[in-house]
């Protein structure tokens, strides 16, 4: 291996082999190869891309640095759901129990928030007691008797993804979609799910800023997962507006508990439903959207989905039937109302922008080490479309103190305006 | 200093400024900034490039990171000469001391071999006793005493380059022209000349193989030297072929003796004569190119030149006399002659593929600490254009022990042909 003629050939836009990307990032985890030359590699494929076939190799090298769950001996169809990320996004905290309670297998390993988004992992850890790494043998015991784990990566997951991160991070390397691609999947890969769902966030409340970018991005992320064997499927899904009511940890947890009781807002409910379709097609658990759609609604109807989610809070240290009580989460000390302003009609709600008031507030973090307020956030009563009358409230927001600043921001993430506009749609393509 | 928006912004094809460079670089010398951000920028800058701006903003950082040397005080005009690098460019061994005879100062700061070019310092050291590395006060001293110093770049010479070098030599940054030209001329601002002309090499001998690649480059390099307030010009001239006969270290300065007393190869007292003209008019010293080449050409005749690089060679820990002796020098102990095959005309020499079989032999080095073979190299008696006739000596090779391997890959540097090729012009054009 001969780092600088592998950095000269990428810098030159060649096609790395898998063995050559293999020799690399091994010589990398091994520290044989210096922080620098990984850097430098990182900056050149940023800029000349890599190709399908180093994103697969890539994605193969990083899925197995550390251990390769696999879950067949328990004799069920397995599934796992990722999404890029949005405000107010609660669809798994709803969906794994619920799939689960259909008969498939959910290891779901999830992440922290980072800058606007949440992290469903902060979001499980608002629930008191709740643990978020478990042993190997605690996970498969777990999935084996419930059939849905929802942890954190623990360091034996795909260990050479986190070395590659923290480079790219403080290199701003971050945003290249052969990265970003490569460590979603080979987190997946390696959690040993045989179908992964995408959801793939578009619009101002994402990452994913156009169409065009959301949908590269979900083919790529098809492609490789496909790539590794494994059965896939992505929707393209709305975030010009934050999904649900609920923006921050506790107050999304209280959403979830909500719509696996058959309540909630209608959009998180039907995301979920679609997104819990295709991981009961994909997984091969069912053979038709309309079959996977009734088992989906009786788990919900029945109470098997809630009593699913129930079971695994508490096996993972929580108190589950807990959380129908209002002293069940924990609750900010002070809600203030905005109202509006003027009659009319909400024609957008910047939802980036309400992301980054919810890390100025406490919901989220700036850098990987900030604690997080789980009691935060907002309560988004009126959405894009929606007709509003002169003082009557357009979001609630659950603050630690009172904070004028944050009042005045929040009231101008919202655009009122004198004619209707229609409300966006939700889902706004599959792909695959 | 955010380092990471520094990164992004190159990344992204932003123009730095100044004041954004400098804070960059100087976290980079103090270790504040970590080498894996400063190796991502540099393959951000690879790619992305550096404008005019930014190229003298990265050179003035480079030359005021150590000691600025400024004779103004020795009240003399004061020039110096940069080459780009070829096979057989000895031309900085006769230069320097000729313009120091012509009263203008040459405070001449070299560096050694890499790969297939030879360096001046590797040069001069193949006289016995000669030093390269002098003190500040000797090098002022010895400037007023003869108008002439030829040293190698000490540690409080632009430090900042050093360490650039070392990190884009390590990730495959180095042949980036914004780079090369900051390099070079923040070495001739600090060491204090007031004019600087450039030599650059363009052909197979080159680093700059094409007459756009070497011009772009010569553009460049008096842009950032007048940028810096300097007086520049620039010739580009041909290294299609060696320049001169001798190629080696110990067989170069015994050509530079053989031209300093007005014998020689044709070609490199043609090219030394036009450099040094350009040194005498851009210094000020002569005001046109008649006076200037009169002045040159009666410093050699009268001994002048000569007189001078005896003393530079004494004064610097060497026997100036003793190198007009055969014994002079170090001579290599196995001298082998290659006769052309049959009848023609010499079409092509590659001059690259000879400085790597100088390489081989041990007349220059692959990596930074290898030593060299001051003895060996070898002698090209058939240029370009010239009628050979069979059996007569194309090229001598000069070696430390036999090697039957070097002298059928050096008989394959020549091309022989059935019709006669106009010889290169040696001078190709001059820019500025």
């Amino acid at each position: 291996m001969d780092p600088r003629a592998f950095i000269r050939a990428k810098r030159d836009g060649a096609s790395h082999s898998p063995a050559e990307i293999q020799a690399f990032v091994e010589g990398c985890l091994r520290r044989e190869i210096p922080d620098y030359q990984l850097s430098a590699w990182l900056m050149a494929a940023f800029l000349m891309g890599l190709d399908a076939g180093e994103t697969a190799a890539l994605t193969k090298i990083l899925a197995g640095s550390g251990r390769l769950y696999d879950w067949d001996d328990l004799g069920r169809p397995s599934a796992d759901k990722h999404s890029t990320g949005g405000v107010g996004d609660k669809v798994s905290l709803v969906l794994a129990p619920l799939v689960a309670a259909c008969g498939v297998l959910v290891p779901m390993v999830s992440g922290r928030g980072l800058g606007h988004t949440g992290g469903t992992l902060d979001k499980l850890e608002s629930i008191p007691g709740f643990r978020t790494q478990l042993t190997p043998e605690a996970m498969r015991a777990q999935l084996d008797a419930l059939g849905v784990v929802m942890v954190g990566q623990g360091p034996d997951l795909a260990p050479a993804d986190g070395m590659l991160y923290a480079m790219r991070d403080v290199t701003s390397t971050v945003e290249s979609e052969p990265f970003i691609v490569s460590s979603i999947v080979s987190k997946k890969v390696a959690e040993g799910a045989k179908a992964v769902v995408y959801d793939v966030k578009c619009g101002g409340g994402a990452f994913m800023k156009t169409r065009e970018s959301a949908s590269s991005l979900g083919r790529r992320l098809l492609d490789a997962t496909r790539a590794q064997g494994r059965a896939s499927a992505a929707l393209l899904s709305d975030m010009s507006q934050p999904l649900g009511v609920a923006v921050g940890n506790a107050l999304e947890v209280r959403e979830a508990v909500e719509v696996l009781h058959g309540r909630g807002p209608a959009d998180v409910r039907a995301l979920t439903l679609e997104l819990g379709a295709l991981m009961l097609l994909e997984s091969g658990a069912e053979s038709s959207r309309e079959a996977a759609w009734n088992r989906l609604e009786r788990a919900l109807a029945s109470g098997a989905a809630w009593q699913k989610f129930v079971a695994m809070v508490e096996a993972q240290g929580g108190q589950g039937r807990a959380l129908e009580r209002a002293d069940g989460l924990p609750r900010a000390p002070v809600i203030v109302s905005i109202p509006a302003s003027r009659d009319g009609w909400v024609t957008a709600i910047d939802a980036f922008a309400l992301g980054e008031l919810g890390v100025m507030i406490g919901a989220g973090r700036r850098s990987k080490d900030q604690a997080v307020d789980s009691r935060v956030g907002f309560e988004v009563h009126a959405r894009v479309g929606a007709r509003v009358v002169r003082g009557e409230s357009l979001i609630d927001v659950h603050l630690a103190a009172k904070r004028a600043d944050v009042l005045a921001q929040t009231a101008s993430c919202f655009t009122l305006g004198e004619e209707p506009v229609a409300a966006p749609p939700l889902i706004l393509e599959r792909l695959g």
